[in-house]
């Protein structure tokens, strides 16, 4: 199929592109003795990440256990969920996998810990239970070695789980390259002060998962990292490329859209917006507007409604048709994928891959 | 079946007062003699759009052919596309329900009527064209007179398709009254010349169409208004309460989340974030947050990650346990049902109704 036969909004992903940006991360993380477990909040396509596995990933990260039930029904066989899971039924959801998946899970509670221990238990199961530490993003994570000693402490001695290790994410980290060498050192005493604490109270800590997209280049320069678990990295999206983090020709997913009105002057309207792109603002750069139109670097994608992309075309030299059809690459490639239950993965203009976004709100 | 039975995050709909709400509209459109056309952007259901119309709406409106689909195919038989619809594929997929619904739509330019007409003729049809005039949102919507009469002269001409009215979006009058009140005279000039212009020139404008929910109790003072088309008001959300438009009681739509991390101090991280709330910011009042927790007026959402909510509760007098539950108000509703694949309506504690979000993901 050509791309001209789908029918728009569509969202497109450049095999090529992404074939690129997953062999680019497999070097670099086997060129630094690093393991890569992939997010796969990003893309919720099995196909996707048995993808990324074929490439030397060695499992992926999940945050719901309704994702890992789909990426196991769909063949993966390891699985990190790195949330806080904090009820039974969704511990009995996850551990019902543990026939077909190796998992790990990561907690920053007692409360989680002993409730996933139990389903643990119950099923004949040993769970590797990794304990979070806030490194400065503020969201979860312990925040005090003391806390994690005594948290490590009480999972050994739960039936049903043992210590697997240090969970961080640095969320905090998508800024610029000055911003980040300054938050670095901050992060790294925090991570040593942490295995360190552990070391001394007798724990080998044989896992240390950290990392994300802007971080994932330099994740080998954060004390003890053992893995880490970017998602965007494989299709990358606007946010990256203003924060200097990817380029637009690492973009391998682009929303194909028409234009449906152009009866405002200086304004052309096209066949999506928040119900397409998701509302995610942009969180580097000016923080300005919601995508890159592919044809038209003086078009400014300026608003958006749920179903209508606003394009701001007063500075463009381009004469735009009503039914003509635009690229765009979004601000934020994890949400814009959620809006859609189909996406295709395209070579040049053919279509080769129509894949369900099968993990699609399992928010649960 | 109990809330408490329910996994989180969960959307719930309080069936008391969806009731409430859609008497009151039902009541209001009746005093005043205009019909109720609502939008099904908001639920995305067609059991919910049946019982609009139960209440005494004529139809439905919906933005994109898939929708209309989905709500035809669930019993709907009156179905305004108000949206420009400019490829033969869309046209052809809406007039395929032309036999069992009765369809209009609206356009403004003449490719996308003439794209209609087509489709509209192959079938033997003749479709009512609306055609949209811009009343100050400046989205969609034909600028001047002389344009409009065109453009219905045109439509006229067209084999399959005849002029049906005008239709207009006031999106820019979800605003304090006082601005409402300013900029109500220049929508109403911008009607009352288009519609003047048309009658000069020998139409008769059978249906005016327009309305939004912030607008809606205030519909009949728009000039030559026949229908409205509000979606909201169904529901409300934390958008319309901060804008003075409805109360907090009025909110039928609540997220069901549970509290999964309290580690940072003064924070409080909820089981949902922008894929379960979508990251519309606030439109009305200050701006800020992302919804109103029901339990806690001093909690303040003030961010969120994909699958995490963010409170900081410094203000808070309130003890937080891992584990327990929280309903919030989110910030827009439509884009929060979308979210979701099934939504449950309640009444009191006890789950009523179980419904899939069947126009879900329709953005084509």
């Amino acid at each position: 199929m050509h791309i001209s036969e789908l029918d728009t909004p569509s969202v497109l992903v450049d095999l090529d592109i992404l074939d690129r940006n997953s062999q680019r991360m497999s070097d670099y993380v086997h060129s630094k003795g690093l393991t890569l477990r992939p997010h796969i909040k990003t893309h919720k396509i099995p196909a996707i990440a048995l993808g990324e596995i074929t490439k030397g990933a060695i499992g992926v990260t999940a945050a719901k256990p309704g994702e890992a039930v789909v990426m196991a029904e769909g063949g993966v066989q390891d699985i990190f969920v790195a949330y806080p899971i904090v009820s039974r039924k969704k511990a009995d959801t996850l551990l019902a996998l543990s026939d077909r998946a190796r998992l790990s899970v990561s907690v920053d509670s007692l409360e989680a810990a002993q409730i996933l221990a139990a389903a643990s238990r119950d099923r004949g199961h040993d769970l590797s239970i990794l304990v979070e530490i806030d490194v400065g993003f503020g969201r979860c994570g312990l925040q005090d070695d003391v806390s994690l000693v005594q948290l490590a402490h009480e999972i050994e001695r739960l039936s049903g789980a043992h210590f697997g290790g240090l969970m961080f994410y640095p969320g905090h980290m998508m800024v610029p390259l000055e911003q980040q060498n300054e938050l670095l050192p901050r992060v790294n005493a925090r991570v040593e002060s942490a295995y360190d604490a552990l070391a001394k109270a007798g724990f080998e800590t044989p896992v240390v998962s950290g990392g994300s997209t802007p971080m994932a280049y330099r994740s080998h320069e954060f004390s003890h990292l053992t893995e880490l678990r970017p998602g965007m990295y494989l299709l990358n999206d606007r946010n990256l490329v203003t924060g200097g983090f990817a380029t637009l020709d690492d973009c391998a997913l682009t929303v194909l859209t028409t234009v449906v009105s152009k009866a405002v002057h200086d304004r052309v309207i096209l066949d999506g917006g928040s119900k397409t792109f998701s509302s995610d603002r942009l969180l580097t750069g000016n923080h300005v507007g919601f995508g890159i139109v592919h044809a038209d670097e003086d078009a400014v994608f300026y608003a958006m409604s749920e179903e209508h992309g606003h394009l701001d075309v007063s500075a463009s030299k381009r004469r735009y048709s009503i039914g003509e059809r635009l690229r765009i690459v979004p601000n934020h490639v994890c949400t814009t994928i959620n809006m859609h239950n189909t996406i295709y993965g395209i070579r040049g203009e053919r279509v080769e891959q129509i894949w369900t976004v099968a993990a699609r709100g399992c928010v649960q």
